[in-house]
């Protein structure tokens, strides 16, 4: 089934207690893309790049299956870039730069063959770049899901919650999905977010692992996969929401139940990336490596309940 | 089969976001026999209390198959008492007072009664008085498990090292699992840790659940409950280890794979505990409060992967 992905496609310079790297490809669509593409050929991506965007990138993103039309390339501009520096708990992390560069004059157009797309993920964006993008469907989405971050909950709260009304499931962290309801409990913050509109609610809480929320009731967690070493957690949350998004479109199954499963290949996807620097490791992996990994899931968290 | 457990049976005076209590029952032996006496009631209890500790408290424990043969009463002198405030978070706290009365003067000495105990948790106390029972006992049992506490590496590392050699499992938070090895990963930690000599690691996360660790690459993770509001975490650990060792001594099974149901036990139990202030929840609850607790455990983590 046919994807749509809104986002950055940007360059990051990252520094964590494992080392530090020059510009290298980074961006919400780009980590959520690549994530994706392991699960289904027909994406369809949406963003602003500059010229100093690398062509091997976006050939190589072609090359499986993602679709360049819908995004934008002014080539006498600079991409977004953003710079950062990680703690040793690698949740926290100071900003070093951001530079905005094409990004401020995004002003997503979508071309008549986005149309009838299946999915949409929505990238964490300006919250009215969301919504441009959702009035601009003839037809809605089966499923939409919406990455945001705190920043637009301090600046653009009205959108925020307007766009919150147009879309099916919400993906923040701990910390925003607190500052969000104004709960410290994430049990009931969720009821408070879902009450606001996104039938579904996934709180990430990075080496804690994600928690669904469905209903009055519902409840999923899934794990982070215990790993060695965290060596950079830049595009996780992206590559979660990619590997998600991916594994529902393949299926083209909405359920709850499927929801779970998604939730899990997303976690998968992020135990990969956080390995290497960047987009690297999710270049890399097969088919294979993914099952291996998803075996490891079911051993993490797989018991038997015999009481007598 | 019979289970020992060691501890302090002790009075806390509580303060949380929710409410503060005055003097109430409280300890790691008094938390961790409730706990474990759903599950068995050949529990030999091992501890020092005061002339102020109350009859009705000992009168409950002994009606639930807790023995006191091992539990010195010193009638003129207080029990040990702790005082603390909790912070929003829930995970972190501030101790306002310790009055280790009674406890200056443990010196265990295990009655005969108490010999060719099937199961033994020792709870947190000085290393040297977990040693002291352990030496005690003249077959070693199928289990031994251990709570300790980051006074303990500051304090008494050497002695504490010594009795890690003697036990089976070894249970301690997250960033006392990063002390004692130097190792921010808990996958690394947890390596190094078995090393010196308990063949089981268990990570307890607080509201983010618990890792159990074997051998080279066995790993399991049980979730905390997400609740509503955590009312009161003095006592989950505790709880937890007892409702982890009392599984372990009703199915006398010491597999890994009893001991992933075993900590999924624990987490039901400990989820109980923090509902209200002190034992009281472990008092009220039934096996059939217990059983349900533990299907939301399964509905929790449980999922299908199909890939094709």
């Amino acid at each position: 089934m046919s994807l749509l992905i809104a986002g950055t496609m940007a360059f990051d310079a990252i520094e964590t207690p494992f080392g530090k790297t020059d510009k290298i490809v980074g961006g919400s669509a780009t980590y959520a893309a690549w994530s994706a593409s392991h699960f289904t050929n027909e994406i369809k991506q949406i963003s602003i790049i500059g010229g100093d965007f690398p062509q091997d990138e976006i050939d190589a993103l072609k090359a499986r299956g993602v679709q360049f039309e819908g995004v934008e390339q002014k080539e006498n501009e600079k991409s977004f870039f953003w710079s950062g520096k990680y703690h040793l708990d690698m949740n926290t992390r100071d900003t070093l730069a951001t530079d905005l560069n094409v990004l401020t004059q995004f002003n997503p157009q979508l071309p008549d063959s986005y149309q009838n797309a299946d999915y949409l993920m929505l990238g964490n964006l300006m919250p009215s770049l969301q919504k441009q993008i959702i009035t601009q469907l003839k037809v809605k989405p089966k499923l939409i899901i919406m990455d945001t971050m705190n920043f637009w909950m301090d600046t653009a709260l009205d959108d925020l919650k307007e766009v919150m009304t147009m879309i099916d499931v919400l993906m923040v962290n701990d910390s925003e999905a607190r500052q969000l309801s104004g709960e410290y409990s994430l049990v009931k913050a969720a009821q408070k977010i879902m009450q606001m509109g996104p039938k579904y609610l996934i709180i990430k809480k990075g080496e804690h692992g994600a928690l669904l929320f469905h209903e009055h009731n519902q409840v999923f967690f899934a794990p982070a996969l215990p790993l060695d070493d965290v060596f950079d957690p830049t595009g996780a949350g992206d590559t979660f929401a990619g590997g998600f998004i991916g594994h529902i479109a393949r299926t083209n199954d909405i359920s709850y139940d499927n929801m779970k499963t998604a939730i899990i290949i997303g976690s998968a996807m992020a135990s990969f990336v956080v390995e290497s620097f960047g987009t690297q490791k999710l270049k890399e992996i097969t088919h294979e490596n993914i099952s291996k990994r998803l075996n490891r899931f079911i051993d993490l968290v797989n018991f038997d309940i015999k009481l007598s």
